[in-house]
C-alpha cells in the first residue's frame, strides 16, 4: 500500500542483493520510516521476537524469507545442511508462540527444502519429521538448488499472502457496501482493535482489505482504532496506514468502543486473527474479546477477517488450546512515544509495582457474526469452515 | 490512608493557616508526592478542572472547600456577596460534567449559606434558586458568620464522605470474606477499573474500602489494577495506593480484563461510580462497561460501590440523561510519564491523525451485580435503593 505516495510491500528481496531480505522496522513507524535489512536467519528471528515486523500474515512471510537466509548459510556447509535448516526452524518457531502463520510458513518452507539437498539431487534427511501437508505432492519444473527453491518458495508465501488479503478485501467489502446502502450517504463507521492492516500481512492487510477495497469504490468511511494498549499498534500503525490511504479515521482508547456502540456510532467491527481453530474460535490481539462482548450486547455485527494460513484446522477449543504469549511487564509500566527529536521511554508506575502482559486473547466463535476468508465469509464454525475449506476437513 | 507510613487525607484545612486548603496533586504521583495550597475558588475550580484533585467524592469535597474559599471573598464585598457566590457556585459546577458529587457539594454549601448574611443575620437573596434538599431545615446551634458556616459545612462534607467509605467497606468486606471462606487460604482475585480509591475520596476510597477493610482482617487478596487509559489512573494511583497499604496487586491493561475472567483469574470486579442514576444505571470511567460486560460473561460478581452522594436520584435512563465528558484529543494521543528527572509528553500517533477521548461510560444497571453503599448492599434498581434509601423515593 501507499506510503507518501509510492507503494510499498512490508517485506521484499533486496532488489541490488536479492540474498538479502528488507523489511520495515514497524517500531519506529509513525515517526520514522526505515527500511531494514535482513542477511541472516538470526536477523530474521530478532526482527521477529522483537517486532520490527508483526502481525500474522506478516511473521509468515518473515520466517519464510527467515529459512531462505538459514538456507544460504546451511548449504555452505553441505554434509549436515538439512540440520542447520532444522535448528533455524526452530529458532524461529520460538520467537513468537501465538502465531500460527509462523508455524504454516517455516513448515511449507522445510517442506519445500526436503527433497532437495545442495547438489541438486534428492534427499530425505530423516529428521525433517513429515507434517501433514506433505501429502501433497509438488510438481517440479526444473530441478533447483535448495537455496533457489527456498527463495522461491518465500516468494510465493509472501505474493499468495498478498493475494489472499486482496480477496479478503473482494469478499468484505460486500459487507460494507450492504451497511452503506442503508446509511443514506452517511459515512460506514468501523472499529478495529490492533493493527491487522498492510502492515500485519505483505500488503493489503486482513482487517483492513475490505476498508481499502471499499475506499477504491468511493463507499464513505470511518474507521474508530483502537489504540491497543500496550504497543500501540493502532495508534501506531493502524492510524498511519489510514492516514497514507486517506482513509477517514479516529484514534481512541482501548475503553471507548463499548461507549460507542452504545451510542449508536459504530455500524460493524472488523479485526484481524493471530489463530483461528477449525471451529472458530478467534485469538487476537489482548481485548479483541471485550470488543465482541460489547458489539454482542449492542447487536452490532463482529467480523474476523482472516487467510486461511491462520487456520489451526485441528484445534477445537480455543481457550484451552491457544497458548497465550506473556511479554515483559516493562512493556506494560513503560510507554514509548516520540519527545520531538527522539524515541523515550517514560514510566507509567511506580517501579515497585508489578504488572502482567498477555498479549492475545481469544474470542469464543458465539461471538463472531463471521469470518471473512479469502474464499469467501462463512459462519464462525466448523460446518462454515468446512464449505469453503472442505479439503482440510477430509480427514476427520 | 497511608503515605510512607504517615497517615493523610486528600484534602484538609491548612493548619498554619485554616483561611486556606490544602490538597495532594494527583497528577505527580507516583513519582512525586507533592502539597498544594488552594487560597482561592479560582485556584479550586482549575485543581478540579486540571485534575489536581479526581475521583467522585473528592470533586465534592474540592468543590464544598472551593465555596468555602469564595465564602472568604465574598463577604468582603457585603452588598453583593450572595451574586459572588452564586458565581462561584456556577465556575465550580463547570469544570466536571459527569460527577454528581460536584452539584451535590455545591448545592448543600449554598443550602447552608443561604439563610445568612455576613453580619450573622439571616438573608434571602432570590437568586438562590431553593434546590430540592432545601425543605430539611437544621436545627441551628449558635449564629455563625458565612465564613464560619461555610469552614463547618466544607468540613462536614469532607468527614461525611470518609464516614461513608468506611461503612462502603465495612458492607463490602462480608462480600470479600464470602468469597475467602471458599477459597481455603488462596487468595481473592479482586479487579477494579481506574482510581475508586481513596485518592478519589477524602479517606477510605469506595472500590478499595472493601479491601482496605479485608487488608486488616487478614484475608489473603491480590488486587488486579487496569492502568486506565488515557489518565492511567489505575497504574498510577491505586497501584500506588495498593503498594503504600501493602496490598498484593498487579498492574494490567484496560485490555486484559477479560483474558484473565475467561481463566478463572477473577473472583470479583468492584469499581466507584461518578454518577449511578435512581435506576441503578453506573456512569463511571471509560471501559468500566466492557468489565461489566465481560464480568457478566463469566458469571463473575460485578459490584459497584459507592457513597449515596453521588447517586443522581432522579435519573431513570444512564445512558440517554448523564452527560459524558469529552476532553482534548491530546491525553491519547501522548502519554505523560516519568522519564527519570521530570515528567515528560511523548506522542504515541502521528500528530496528523485525530483522536477522540470520551472519559466516562454507562453500565447498564442490568449488568450490576450490586451496588455496595454506605447503608448496606443492594440491588442496582428502584426498587433495591428504595430499601435503603426510603427517604429518597418519598416525593414520587
Amino acid at each position: 500500500m501507499l506510503v507518501n505516495g509510492q507503494h510499498f510491500r512490508t517485506i521484499w528481496l533486496d532488489e541490488e542483493n536479492p540474498a538479502r531480505v528488507k523489511i520495515i522496522d514497524q517500531r519506529r513507524l509513525p515517526f520514522e520510516f526505515v527500511i531494514e535489512t535482513l542477511a541472516t536467519v538470526e536477523d530474521a528471528a530478532r526482527a521477529i521476537h522483537e517486532m520490527h515486523v508483526r502481525g500474522a500474515g506478516l511473521i509468515g512471510a518473515a520466517a519464510a524469507f527467515g529459512m531462505y537466509l538459514a538456507t544460504q548459510a546451511a548449504v555452505r556447509d553441505e554434509p549436515t545442511w538439512w540440520q542447520a535448516l532444522n535448528q533455524a526452524a526452530v529458532r524461529l518457531e520460538q520467537t513468537r508462540p501465538t502465531a500460527v502463520n509462523l508455524k504454516w510458513a517455516v513448515s511449507r518452507m522445510l517442506q519445500r527444502l526436503h527433497t532437495l539437498s545442495p547438489g541438486g539431487s534428492p534427499s530425505t534427511p530423516e529428521t525433517f519429521a513429515p507434517r501433514r501437508d506433505t501429502a501433497r505432492a509438488r510438481p517440479e519444473v526444473a530441478v533447483q538448488s535448495p537455496v533457489e527453491a527456498a527463495r522461491a518458495e518465500a516468494q510465493l508465501i509472501a505474493d499468495g499472502d498478498a493475494l489472499w488479503c486482496r480477496q479478503i478485501g473482494e469478499h468484505g467489502v460486500q459487507l460494507l457496501q450492504e451497511i452503506a446502502a442503508k446509511k443514506e450517504g452517511q459515512p460506514v463507521q468501523i472499529l478495529t482493535h490492533c493493527n491487522a492492516g498492510w502492515l500485519a500481512f505483505v500488503d493489503y492487510g486482513s482487517a483492513t482489505a475490505p476498508i481499502y477495497a471499499a475506499r477504491r469504490k468511493g463507499i464513505p468511511l470511518h474507521v474508530w482504532v483502537d489504540e491497543t494498549r500496550p504497543w500501540n499498534q493502532g495508534a501506531r500503525l493502524t492510524a498511519w496506514e489510514l492516514m497514507q490511504e486517506g482513509v477517514a479515521h479516529t484514534i481512541i482508547t482501548d475503553n471507548c468502543g463499548g461507549h460507542l456502540m452504545q451510542r449508536g456510532q459504530v455500524d460493524v467491527v472488523i479485526v484481524g486473527s493471530d489463530r483461528t481453530t477449525g471451529s472458530g474460535d478467534v485469538a487476537n490481539k489482548i481485548g479483541t474479546y471485550l470488543k465482541a462482548l460489547a458489539a454482542r450486547d449492542n447487536d452490532i455485527p463482529f467480523y474476523v477477517a482472516l487467510p486461511s494460513s491462520s487456520i489451526d484446522w485441528e484445534l477445537r477449543d480455543g481457550i484451552r488450546e491457544i497458548p497465550i504469549e506473556e511479554r515483559a511487564a516493562q512493556e506494560v509500566k513503560q510507554v514509548r512515544g516520540w519527545s520531538g527529536n527522539g524515541w523515550l521511554d517514560v514510566a507509567i508506575a511506580h517501579p515497585e509495582s508489578p504488572a502482567a502482559n498477555y498479549v492475545f486473547d481469544v474470542t469464543p466463535a458465539r461471538l463472531v457474526t463471521g469470518l471473512i476468508t479469502e474464499r469467501g465469509i462463512c459462519s464462525a464454525s466448523r460446518a462454515g469452515l468446512r464449505a469453503l475449506f472442505p479439503e482440510k476437513f477430509s480427514a476427520a
